[in-house]
């Protein structure tokens, strides 16, 4: 096959000018490398006259995303328009529905409507490509589903939103607070005005919701991942983490576990020997840990213009090579259900921070409660002495369940002596 | 298609019986993510009542493994005999010929025969792939040919002889010198009897050969590849690393540079900033810089007998969704040869040793040498003074002309008071 692969781009935005500025720039390449030239023939957008640093002029344009998915004469719709429905949700469906293939790099879509969509694709024999969607330009998808094909997946755990990855490097880095530091990421372009997708987590969700489906070739429900972001966060806690050789980190993860599947995002306490301590600032990373491999990690930049174009990029050179592995790893009627644990089910260590007010028998308390759920104390830190006044303390617990754990929080919380509600993070020992 | 894929291994040592446990455990996984079972119908190796962990006994045996290659009823042939020739190369030519696809982890065949036996395949439309034969179960080979495939490959550097980098490792946590943590890595497995082909970089060379080939789509002389060793790296090398913020590190490079590309393997300075610094013990690591993405790096184990299958079966998966990449990376008709630079043409900064007697104007006649060719130094290290005893000298040299800076060594070299020659290390700002 010598024709060539014609693209149609909704959406022309940062990421969507980037990849019709890639394709440009490395026409000969691409040809080289797919054997066949990939030529954008249509774009759309809403604005028909801003400047987007590239030259558009030799492209069909759209006012419509939707018309040009169903009518413009092309193999493949790139949607770059984002949101978990409307336009982006019409454009990629109208497209399948048609044999037309998709690239896209809307996780927030996929994570919704990513099965439905799949069967779509599955019924007309159109290729549903999203590498953009995870860990921005890292081949993390690709990894998964092809690279470590071989093996069964036991875990796959990612940093996956740059935003906070910044924001808690600097945190710790500077002393500063999280309010402080999130400004300043805001300034910087690398959080949102309103910033509660990255900081509440939404977007690793997003993100560890098709890394699941990939890895275990399951229809993961995006509402039944438990997610925490990093506001609760202080400088306190990330103090402690140094003091105890970790580092927190906004992980999602998802792992095989009882009768389900574990996935989560949350703050984790990581240890230092784990190489996703390491990560810091916009930087994303994805580990894998396989029964054949051990443990791979992908490292990368997880957003901006020119690496996510080349994930976008990198999907189109699979489609006209003729690879179009199944969406999410397996074919679809292979796909299996899987349980999604909740929040209670989990069990491992973790770290808790009591503020307390110093007087005698507190302690004994706490201990109390710890003990009557049978959850085991592996260290206690408590500096200073400050009588009569609220001080820090801190525990570090062996493998617990959650449950366990929630109900001793109940009852430290209702403690007279603790003032402000227990802080808790999962501690993950990779 | 539903058909097996029908799969004759040739070899059957720790990779082969890796494999076929591979395919055996994960046959109803592999089944779903293929669409088509992965079917093992024949075995080759020389010693036929060994017992490898594995029942091979539903499986046709050919104790002549080009035979297998010729008349076994198989799809693809997995070369697993290893060696440059002989029979590997036999295997591979005779299963290619036939249009019979080849996975291979064999890389000192590749690095000498892959463009004739790319040309082969071209010719029967087989596939020829060997992600086991780089940064074993690491998908590297993949990373650079698909993930990122919408770059332009600026520079390929890789940690990629798990045995090197674990006895770097062990001399400088444990302050022990090559021999003597050689004889420790003979002993635990991670190092050859007759240890050359690792220590003295030819490995490495194989692997940074096919990293540059597939980067850059050219076939690449294995023999204009400037390859040296860790040999001459001795404990005081390893101390003034450290003091001066870097790691010692065996890395095969491929960059592109002036009017052709700069392949060489070699010990290296490498700062304590870059993420290659960082990589432990056996595991490998390959930085890719493309000008789409930045910076990507691959991690993972970098041989045995899981990580190698891991990769051997990522490619049958590849083989039987149809996926069949370029070769490397292009089309063989856009492949372009391009010259590699020798070690004199290498341009950057350095690191220089040199063992002198502690004696008045010794330093200057260094200087003066360095003057003469235009080499800048950077820092001097001279810890304490012995008069008359010999004492190392340490320079950090600001990018400079191989060439030159061969010169200035040749010079010093020279001097009376110089008792042994320079020794020099690149460092590599990553």
């Amino acid at each position: 096959m010598t024709e060539p692969l014609r693209i149609a781009i909704a959406g022309l935005g940062t990421v969507g000018a980037g990849t019709v500025k890639v394709l440009r720039e490395h026409a000969d390449l691409l040809a080289g490398r797919c054997g066949r030239p990939l030529e954008v023939v249509a774009v759309s957008a809403r604005d028909r006259d801003r400047d987007r640093g590239v030259d558009l002029s030799g492209y069909a344009w759209y006012d419509d995303a939707a018309t040009m998915a169903a009518e413009a004469p092309c193999d493949v719709v790139v949607e770059l328009i984002g949101g978990e429905g409307g336009m982006a949700h019409a454009v990629c469906e109208t497209a399948l529905r048609r044999g037309r293939h998709v690239v896209t790099a809307n996780k927030a879509l996929l994570a919704h409507h990513g099965p439905a969509l799949a069967r779509t694709a599955g019924e007309t024999g159109a290729a549903l490509a999203y590498e953009a969607a995870v860990a921005g330009g890292i081949p993390a998808v690709k990894g998964v589903r092809e690279g470590l094909a071989g093996n069964r997946i036991d875990a796959v755990t990612g940093i996956l939103n740059g935003t906070c990855n910044f924001i808690l490097t600097k945190m710790r880095n500077e002393g500063r607070d999280f309010d402080d530091v999130l400004k300043e990421a805001q300034d910087l372009g690398y959080a949102e005005a309103d910033p509660g997708v990255d900081v509440d987590g939404t977007d690793a969700a997003h993100k560890a919701a098709l890394l699941a489906a990939v890895a275990y070739g399951t229809p993961v429900d995006f509402d039944a991942i438990p997610v925490e972001g990093i506001r609760r966060i202080s400088s306190l806690d990330i103090h402690y983490a140094e003091e105890l050789g970790y580092r927190i980190k906004l992980l999602g993860l998802a792992r095989r576990a009882g009768d389900g599947l574990e996935v989560r995002v949350s703050p984790y306490m990581v240890p230092l020997s784990a190489p996703l301590a390491h990560i810091e600032d916009v930087t994303n990373a994805v580990a894998v840990e396989g029964d054949a491999i051990g443990r791979a990690v992908f490292e990368g930049p997880g957003a901006g213009q020119g690496p996510t174009a080349s994930a976008v990029v990198a999907d189109l050179v699979d489609i006209a090579r003729g690879n179009m592995p199944p969406v999410f790893g397996t074919g679809l009627d292979t796909m299996q259900p899987q349980r999604i644990l909740t929040a209670d089910e989990r069990r491992g260590p973790a770290y808790v921070r009591l503020m307390v007010v110093d007087r005698a028998g507190v302690f004994a308390e706490i201990a109390a409660a710890l003990r009557d759920e049978g959850v085991s104390m592996e260290a206690v830190l408590q500096h200073g002495r400050n009588p009569g006044e609220t001080v820090p303390v801190v525990l570090t617990l062996h493998e617990t369940d959650q449950a366990a754990l929630r109900r001793v929080l109940d009852r430290i919380n209702s403690l007279d002596a603790v003032v402000e509600p227990p802080m808790m993070l999962p501690i993950e020992p990779l």
